[in-house]
Formats: structure tokens, sequence, C-alpha cells
């Protein structure tokens, strides 16, 4: 699957969702570059409408779904920013959305959903329940289910990112971006591997999420558990089209601590990057926990989204400013 | 040198120039498409402001310059459309110009040079003359010669033709595009070759300026002489970086006879898409003169100016139609 994807799609993409996506700042740190060792630039998709990446890939599947299909709806499980993205998108298109989410989810994202005008089921007790819940519901009712990390018309939506940052850093060396299930990177390693193959893509996760990390050692998708952590939008397993992209796509993967996360939260609010979310923090945390040293330069690091609670990051401000 | 251009530098091009720019339509044709046996779109940058692409190249050009260089101005040698590009891109970053325009160029492509701001000097019989007029210009006042088929800037700005083809049409199995010295097709193909490797690329020439295609199947450079050729903008030698583009960046190269890009050029013009010069008209006359059969489907051909004459496509409408 991985392979398939062209960097063509992703140009396509990028035209297709250009007038309802925000060109997000691609913004130099000079701390972080002292201590990379190399001039380091943040992606900040933390400023992105719905306040992650992922409206771009929502978008470019709602917008490449024919007439006939997109009046059937489309369906997806989430208790974040995929849920926000694609109410946002199907909104945007005129398309019913229903989002499962499940009952355990922050009630904050679970109203961001349904303000946005998509329908929220709340029936299910946890993610995996809401998951096979919206995939009868897409079977039932000829809704398209939108998968929140897989699927060529959302990976080349995701893509956008990294065609952005290559427009204003064409020379790009490195390239760190946070790893889930594998949607940002899958998306946006099949433009960076053919339009600019020298990049080095190296991936960030929490211990706590390291589905990826742990799947690539072994050879073989690996079942994690579910411990609470600050990055949950990366929270999860891997499928096998993620573990596909994962041995494509990276060159290296790092995994951070709770507390490196924490502080990175907090450095990013520190420094007027705005509110980022843990998993969007990863790629800061790692640089400023000095686990990623002597890179090549230019670097950008995606931060990759900001929808954190108020009481969560007052707490975090308070405990490690 | 082709080898070393990259996707990115195009990317990067399309952002630099995109305010300045137009986005020139890409319109399908059901009569080529019948004759192609293929669904054939044109890019009509004839419909570029300066009336072809070589504005692209141009503004990219100047835009890289650093503003110490660009206060001691760009200089070229042309009678044509390179002269009107950069021309207006010097214009337009109040950058001091100076075109070299044979004194045997059209009248009316010299007024335009003047009329967009930039100094004329037309103290040279012919083109040879007026380039090294151009180069010694270059070096006794610190100016930037900007070679009109030459130079990774340049060429990237003209790869910019291609990305806006693949963002309409991702799957492009087939490019079309006139070659000369071979600016546009280089700069087309480091980003087809990377985004789209699928994408077969055919050159376009006119029999009177087939310096490309008898210089591939000699394997070395070979020099042609001027004939007289509806297709001007092609005309002259090409050169060892113009000779490494075409190897590496051409699937196939056809030539057309004087007649077949004068029935073109009327083709055209009744058929809605603008004036056409005989250059931009090469690719649509191997397609009208069943040259060009049996291609992979979607076919994009580039029509790549407009700055006809008056007189000339008066004359053409007359004995053509």
């Amino acid at each position: 699957m991985f392979n398939d994807l062209r960097a063509s799609d992703v140009l396509a993409a990028a035209h297709r969702i250009r007038e309802v996506v925000q060109r997000t700042p691609l913004v130099h740190s000079s701390e972080l570059s002292a201590l990379a060792g190399a001039e380091v630039h943040l992606k900040l998709e933390n400023k992105q409408t719905t306040g992650s990446f992922k409206l771009r890939g929502a978008l470019n599947s709602v917008a490449s779904l024919g007439d006939d299909v997109r009046r059937r709806g489309v369906v997806a499980s989430s208790a974040g920013n995929h849920g926000l993205g694609l109410a946002y998108a199907a909104r945007r298109f005129g398309v019913p959305a229903t989002i499962f989410v499940p009952s355990n989810a922050p009630k904050v994202k679970r109203d961001g959903i349904a303000a946005l005008g998509a329908r929220v089921d709340e029936s299910q007790p946890h993610y995996d329940a809401a998951h096979a819940a919206a995939l009868k519901f897409a079977a039932d009712h000829g809704a398209t289910f939108v998968n929140p990390c897989a699927g060529a018309t959302l990976l080349a939506g995701q893509g956008t990112v990294a065609l952005e940052i290559l427009e204003e850093l064409p020379d790009l060396a490195t390239f760190i971006v946070p790893v889930g299930g594998g949607g940002l990177l899958g998306g946006c390693a099949s433009l960076l591997r053919r339009a600019s193959p020298r990049t080095r893509i190296i991936g960030a996760q929490s211990v706590a999420t390291d589905a990826m990390a742990r799947s690539l050692t072994a050879g073989r998708v690996v079942e994690i558990g579910y411990p609470s952590t600050l990055a949950d939008g990366l929270a999860g397993q891997i499928d096998d089209e993620g573990f596909e992209i994962g041995v494509h796509a990276l060159d290296g993967i790092d995994t951070v601590e709770e507390d490196d996360i924490a502080r990175a939260i907090v450095w990013l609010d520190a420094h007027g990057m705005g509110r980022v979310e843990g998993s969007g923090a990863v790629g800061v945390a790692a640089l400023l926990a000095r686990r990623l040293t002597s890179l090549a330069s230019p670097v950008a690091i995606v931060v990759s989204g900001g929808n954190i609670d108020d009481d969560r990051l007052a707490d975090l401000k308070q405990r490690f400013a």
C-alpha cells in the first residue's frame, strides 16, 4: 500500500484542499537550533483549523468522494482530532457525519465534534468498541468509513504538511514527526521519499505509546497496552499498513518519557508557539531531552496538534515551569 | 547538472512565485482526445502574463537573488519571450534589467520589452552577437546574466508548469512539451521524474529547429543552422547542459513540418484556445498530423506561448483555415 502512494497524489491533495486548510507557520527556533547543532524549524499544526493536521486528510478524503457516495455520509470512530477534522470537513462539503466517541473520552472533545454539526454516538464504552460500531454503521447505512490513519486519500492529505515545509526548506535534511498509527508519517514520507530523497525521516513517540518502535524492533506488529499518556493522540495499536509505512518511511525512531513531553509542552507555551498537546510535543521533547543531537541541518519538527485541556495545561505549567 | 535538480526546488519555486504568476488553464479537448486515443488536456501557457511560461523561470531567478546582487541588475540576450519574462520579473522586484535584442528581431517584441521598463540594447546584428554582448555587459557591470534555458533557479521556475498539471492530473501518463534549448523540459522533468516516475515525457520540435532530436540521434551535441521557422522560440543550438537534459528527461521526441505547425496554430485559434505562437503549437501539431497516436492516458500538452504577430496569424488563418 505505502509504496503505491504517489508524490503527485500529495500535490493534488494540496491543490484540492488549498482554499480550506490553513498554511501553518514554519518558525525558526534559536534555542532548539543550539541544542540540535542544526537550524531547527517548527511546523505549527497546532495552529491549524480544528487544532491539528488531521483536518488535511479528512478534507481530502471527503473532497475525493463522488456525489452519490457523499450523500450517504461519512463515519469514523475518534475521541479527538480525527473526529474534529472529519466533522469540519463534512460540514464544509455538506456531508452528514457520524462520529463514534467512546463514552470515556474527554467531554471537551465530544462537545467540539458536536458543535461542528456531526452526530455524536456515545453508546460505546471504549475506543475498540466505538471502532467496531463505526464499521457496522458504515455497512448498515452505506456511509463511508474514514480511517484515522490509513487510506490513500487520507494519507495524501496528511502529506501536505511535508509539502508546505519543502516549499520553504527545499534542502530539508532532517524531518522529525510524531508517530501513532502512521498516517502523518506515511503521507509525508510518500512525498519526501520522492521529492527530497536525501531527507532523513525520524519518528517520535512516547514510551507509553511505542507500538511502532517496538514493532520495528521485533520485525512484526507488536500489540501494546493502553497506559495513560500525555500523548493520547498517538495511543493504540498499529496495523499491517502502519507497520509497512514504518518499515519504508522511517530512518530512525525515538521514544521520550512522559516528563520530557510535559516539559516540551510547557517550553512551547513559554516560547510563543501556542498551546500544544502531548502528541504534538514529542518531537520537541526529544530535542529538549538531548536525545537527538548532531542532526543534519536544516531540521523541521512537526508540532502536530494543540488540543489540550485548560486544566491539564495549567497543571503542567505549574509543575514543570 | 540536470541530475542535481531536486523536485523540492520546483515546489519552492512555485511557492516563491505564486503571487505573481498566473495559474494557467488546463483544458480538455474532445477532438484531440479522439485523435490520440487518450484523454488530452492542453496547458495554456499562452495565457500566462507576458504571453509565455518564460515568466516563471525569470521570476524565480530574480526572486532567488540576494539584495546586493539584485541592485547590480540582471541582463539577458533575447529576441522574444525570455526578454519579456525577465523584464517583467525585474520590474516586479525593482531590479534594473538590460536586454540585448538583436537588431533583426521583430519590432513588436522589442517594443514589448521596452514597455516593461527594461533597457533595450539593439547594437548587435544577430542573436549570437547579442549573447556575447550580454555576457560582456554582465562581466563589466557585475550584473547577473540570466540564461534563457539553463541554471537551477530558472529551470525550477519552468518546472512549475508540470507542478500545476500534476495537481490536476496526479496520474498523468503522457507529457508532451515543446523543446528548444531544454529549459522547460528540464524543469518539468526534474519534478516529473521524481514525483510521477511513470509519466512518459515526449518532446516536440520543428524539423527546422531539431537540434535536440539530431543530437540525441548522434549521441553528441550537433550544430544546426538557423532556417526560418514558425517555431522561432525553439530555434538555435543546444549546449552540453541541454543535451544532458535531453538524454535524461526524454522518453521520445517528435519533429513536425512547418505546415503542421501552421495548421495547429489555426486549429487552436478556431477551437477557443487563443493566440498561440509556432513554438507553442508543436505538440498539438504532432497530434493533428497523427504523428503521435495510441498515447497512454491522460495526456497533457504544454502550449508554451502566444506571442505571434497579428499579420502572421491573419495570414496563416487565410491560408490554412
